[in-house]
């Protein structure tokens, strides 16, 4: 994830609530110029690496979270495509070179309005190394992933869904857990991943 | 789609290029006030509807490719999961009651960094009638798609990869197919899906 702050002043006073035309819900437009602030989701690409049987993880050196353990993943820029942004992540937080093998995962985090794209991988040599916003990056095996510090909610969703797919060549892609929206509190992953 | 005007004016007069502390590119970041634009891919949601052997299409009735046929899809709204936005697009588009099935592809459009999550899905219902977006709404079986009034690269692409993924239960997520980026040229698709 390249971006470290996600928190930008914006003025808003002329800013009103309207539906504009043509339209079926309100939005923030100026009422001054007339630009019309839609607001979208954003789109975090990352992926599940394997090593034989370990799997990449990074230890967050920068807030949300910083401290605990993330799969390499963050927002998806402009002109890349999602496969592009999650080996631009893997690189970015762990110096990986990885190859994407499917998609495993579409979740969205309802309260940040995030849609996460998550892929299967395999990494292409275990030559890994922590990048600026990692504290560390280590190859688990499944029993030695420090569970009790993992980041955020859809790491665990990720985590079980890789391991549930195990070898298999297809498999479907799945989404958010029955009723879970990873929604934490706000206290707990402000910000988001 | 409920968003008929995504050309917002924007005052960028105080706005420069530079790297933001802590980041790796180039952002719009305003000079006066800090304001730092990000610029983010855009998440489309829609599905290939199924009644029988016949697929839902819709003709648009506005721009970008009025009059030419797509599959109920537009802009993921805030707070919503990509399964209710694609079940409240075939609503809004064809007053369809959808079920999905599962995550049929997730294809990026380079140049619009635009990244659509298509899912398959059961149409549970065959009364549809167009909603505003659309002129006309049909179930068309696999031979009387209009195969040469389809208003998106994209939306070949999704039809496609329903018909292979047939009636398998399970299928391996799609994404763009090999050298396809959707990149139409700009007079083609002005302002895109």
């Amino acid at each position: 994830m390249a971006r470290m702050a996600e928190t930008p002043k914006r003025r808003t006073e002329n800013f009103i609530r309207t539906v504009p035309d043509g339209d079926l819900r309100e939005r923030l437009v100026c009422s001054d110029c007339g630009f019309i602030n839609y607001e979208n989701p954003k789109v975090v690409v990352g992926s599940v690496c394997r090593w034989q049987d370990r799997i990449l993880m990074c230890r967050r050196a920068i807030n949300p979270r910083a401290g605990f353990w993330t799969i390499p993943a963050g927002y998806m820029e402009t002109r890349e495509t999602t496969m592009e942004g999650a080996v631009r992540e893997a690189w970015e937080e762990a110096r990986a070179r990885i190859r994407i093998r499917d998609v495993l995962a579409v979740y969205t985090i309802r309260r940040l309005s995030q849609v996460q794209v998550i892929f299967r991988a395999e990494l292409l040599d275990p030559a890994i190394a922590a990048g600026p916003e990692s504290r560390e990056v280590a190859l688990f095996r499944w029993d030695g992933i420090p569970w009790n510090e993992i980041a955020f909610p859809s790491v665990h969703w990720a985590l079980n869904h890789d391991r549930d797919a195990g070898d298999r060549a297809t498999i479907a892609t799945q989404t958010n857990p029955p009723g879970e929206f990873g929604d934490y509190p706000l206290e707990t992953v402000a910000g988001g991943l």
